[in-house]
């Protein structure tokens, strides 16, 4: 970690009471820094606010927000930022407290850039599955164990994740496209997994091209009939499977037209 | 909080790359100091261990924790304690680290003691579900998103909390027993839920009765059909259930033989 900044001070450490740590009450943002400014940063501030919504977490302030991200960023081009919004720090039990004085974490971490030329990864299939929670499905919030555990049994970089009933969600720490019939598809993350700001990149990129996405239940058997499997994620960008666990079958196509017109505006902070 | 040790130092603040908070990535155990000394301290310890292991984190030295525990209580006959452990600060990314120094928090609290002439409580049922998670059902992690937005719907102390499919799990921060025809009936914590220490108190104290417990999958709407209902907890003991989400139909029976046994030993050391 190359800086950090705790409610606005610089810092390296959170009070043993901040309910990030006890509960795992917050939400995070994981942002491409690059030519000095946060990628997707509309996508990610959306997200952030929907999940303090969701959460019952008071809203953090958008310009004082915008103002730190600037100064811990300073003038390094690349770098990946990291913004935790837990619902503070409370005595102890599950009950939040009446008044809620949030905590705003952001860490600022080395980071080489965006691969230039990024080839197709292997990956595996993940023994273990997701809960179903649609509660708050789609979220980036702290409860992460079912991430740490899947990534915990992998030997490739990345795998994908099952949810119960045994249909494709997503990576441990990306979002999924197939394409089969030359259309894309991706799984619908209402009741698990993470719903990422590159895949809502790309569903839009499909819009905008009359490509539409078909949102929907995904089973894992349908990894065979893709013609291509992609994932995207914002440290990644738009990545092509070349092989699932150890199947090289969904490696033929490498190549859409809205994954390489989503791809231009990944690293971009108006994308 | 009236004191904490973090690794063994005083202190009250934890490094911001700790995975506790980057993920909820550890357990912890909220325990009863009763007289000086932890009440069920080796049920507890044995869950933490249980915890360790099954999601890979080194486990702590008991000899270690102990003599912590013993100077960190001092001479106060009643409290709280919590310990956390995580599996300890690393970088950015899910995967664990290949050599894990585990965190090890102890939190003080100050407490009044058990309730010496516990009342049977009113509860309330909660909307939030609980996520079915069968790799690590049972264990006290951090992930507790869950209880807490259930706490927050919540306009009594606790709340009765089912799965994805509408069985009966456990209270917020509490175990369930029902007594139906006489006998006992707990909820089976295989697919989530925590297995609390007082409910394993509880399930040997039946053994040894000879009224064995039947542990099984039970439907909300056998609420209905109970004579009685307990919460079992660490802090609250053994308490019957006056009404649920103000129906009345549970209050009848507020002894059993099996939970007055049981009872006896919560708030003991060797219980």
């Amino acid at each position: 970690m190359i800086g950090s900044l705790v409610n606005g001070q610089a810092g390296s450490s959170l009070s043993l009471l901040d309910r990030g740590l006890q509960y795992g009450d917050g939400l995070f943002e994981t942002i491409a820094v690059v030519e000095r400014r946060a990628a997707l940063w509309q996508r990610h501030w959306e997200r952030l606010l929907l999940g303090c919504r969701l959460l019952g977490i008071p809203e953090p302030d958008r310009e004082v927000m915008e103002q730190e991200v600037a100064g811990l960023i300073g003038d390094r081009s690349f770098a990946v930022l990291k913004i935790i919004v837990t619902r503070g720090a409370s005595e102890r039990g599950y009950r939040p407290p009446d008044r809620v004085s949030p905590t705003r974490i952001l860490e600022l971490f080395s980071w080489e850039g965006p691969s230039t030329s990024p080839g197709a990864l292997a990956v595996d299939l993940c023994r273990q599955r997701l809960g179903e929670q649609p509660g708050y499905a789609g979220l980036k919030h702290l409860n992460r164990l079912e991430q740490v555990l899947a990534q915990r049994e992998l030997s490739s970089p990345e795998g994908i994740m099952l949810d119960s009933e045994g249909n494709l969600v997503s990576g441990t720490m990306s979002n999924l496209f197939l394409v089969i019939e030359g259309r894309l598809h991706t799984p619908i993350i209402d009741r698990c997994g993470v719903a990422g700001v590159v895949r809502s990149l790309v569903l839009e990129t499909a819009r905008r091209m009359r490509q539409p996405v078909t949102v929907r239940r995904i089973e894992a058997s349908e990894l065979e009939q893709a013609e291509g499997l992609f994932l995207t994620s914002s440290l990644l960008g738009i990545v092509p499977v070349s092989a699932v666990a150890g199947q090289e079958k969904v490696v033929r196509l490498t190549h859409h037209p809205v994954m390489e017109a989503a791809a231009a505006k990944v690293f971009t902070a108006d994308g």
